[in-house]
């Protein structure tokens, strides 16, 4: 472990830092920023190049220090100023890495006989997302699929969301007609949910291989997904609302995919 | 329907709205900020008294003058300048309400055969907070009981995250003893949760009278009501988290209660 003391925000790495909280930066280099110490713990059983490491004494506790000293990194020893430059968290924890983008297709998913997918079209709030991926995890989800995605799945507040999730469970960009392909050649049922359905979530299948698909809440899923799932479900809903927000929605029927296949 | 023009932010109104943000204001006064059209619908199903409107015609769409036009109130129609001040949306749809504070009590609470109750002891984000009321909603849950509430249950955060359903379903403040109490006398079962119980929430009967509690991310549930509790429940977490979000919980089992009591 060798240490670099940064004192000053004009240092050239925390400049490139900040430009990191750009999307297009991000992409552009292809390098993602992990902050939190439970976070870059998983990111690294993930297999996550880590590409520098920032500290900060001040904040620090023991097991990060053992950490750092454990560590064959260069450490960036960071004066608080500095980092509080580089961190976005209300709390820090003291450490933040740098890490290249992890970047997986749709064929990297391992499938078994009763895998559960969860698959997103336009998804559009880094913490709903983030808070799903949390749930997924948690769920026993084998993968997550992203359709016609927008957003930069690796955007720091995604990662925060989710509590470390984000390297636990594999996460896919992808196109609605790639992603039929995959589930058609691997036999895996799909489930569109929509508000209007007749068929409720507890009245199909789910211990056999299913992707769940779930819309944004604003305009629901796309023609083309509802033509071509093989079923549309709905939860139902009593009160006065036409809807739930779809972090609420994933939870419910990820845990109902759960408890069928542990019947 | 009469209207009077505000043109100043210096408007005695404007002013002792934008006070109304404080908690301590609303508290004090007794009267909560309603913004939406639709909010302002359910709180006038809801029986809210409400003690002024604030339109503005810059954002209003045909309902909303529609609206305007059937009231019986005096309307504050507000330039833009003045509405973007007392607004608290991202995107307004031009009217905005202060109504009295709802007051309801313990007692006030109907009870069915099956009724499911949620409690949650030490909420602490409105935005969470404001989701669980959406999705209670749609769940068919009787009343949503708050132990040992510190934050203000009339933030305007709040509101806005149920997307209305705030006025649809009773909440209540209250104490650990008097809730044990109420739940002994009515004959309503308690369910604490905790990720710690061997339990699995799908392996209780809630197709009785019931009340699920659910406790704060960081601390979880006090020794008082573990103890006090008839059961405690469990979620299964697969992955490497220990912790699912208190809104994702909250859907998960309530849910099954309604599972279980359409069976």
């Amino acid at each position: 472990m060798k240490i670099k003391k940064i004192n000053s925000s004009q240092n050239t790495k925390i400049k490139s830092i900040i430009k990191l909280y750009k999307s297009s930066e991000r992409i552009k280099k292809s390098l993602m920023i992990i902050e939190g110490y439970r976070e870059i713990s998983r990111s690294l059983i993930a297999k996550c190049e880590l590409k520098e490491i920032f500290f900060c004494s001040y904040y620090a506790d023991k097991k990060i220090i053992d950490f750092i000293n454990d560590c064959n990194f260069t450490i960036n020893e960071c004066s608080k100023k500095v980092f509080d430059k580089i961190s976005y968290r209300q709390n820090p924890d003291g450490i933040l890495a740098i890490s290249k983008i992890i970047k997986r297709k749709i064929s990297d998913l391992e499938i078994k006989s009763n895998s559960t997918f969860l698959i997103i079209e336009n998804i559009e709030k880094p913490g709903n997302l983030g808070n799903i991926i949390r749930t997924s995890d948690a769920a026993g989800v084998s993968g997550i699929i992203l359709l016609n995605n927008k957003t930069d799945i690796n955007n720091p507040n995604i990662i925060r969301a989710s509590i470390g999730s984000f390297f636990s469970i594999p996460i896919i960009n992808t196109n609605i007609d790639t992603f039929f392909d995959w589930a058609y050649y691997n036999n895996i049922k799909t489930f569109a949910t929509s508000p209007s359905a007749s068929v409720n979530y507890t009245d199909v299948n789910f211990n056999q291989s299913s992707a769940i698909i779930f819309g944004s809440e604003d305009k629901g899923l796309s023609d083309k997904i509802m033509n071509s799932s093989d079923h549309i479900i709905s939860i139902p809903m009593l009160g006065q609302n036409d809807s739930l927000n779809v972090s609420s929605s994933a939870s419910i029927i990820l845990y109902e995919c759960l408890r069928q296949k542990t019947l």
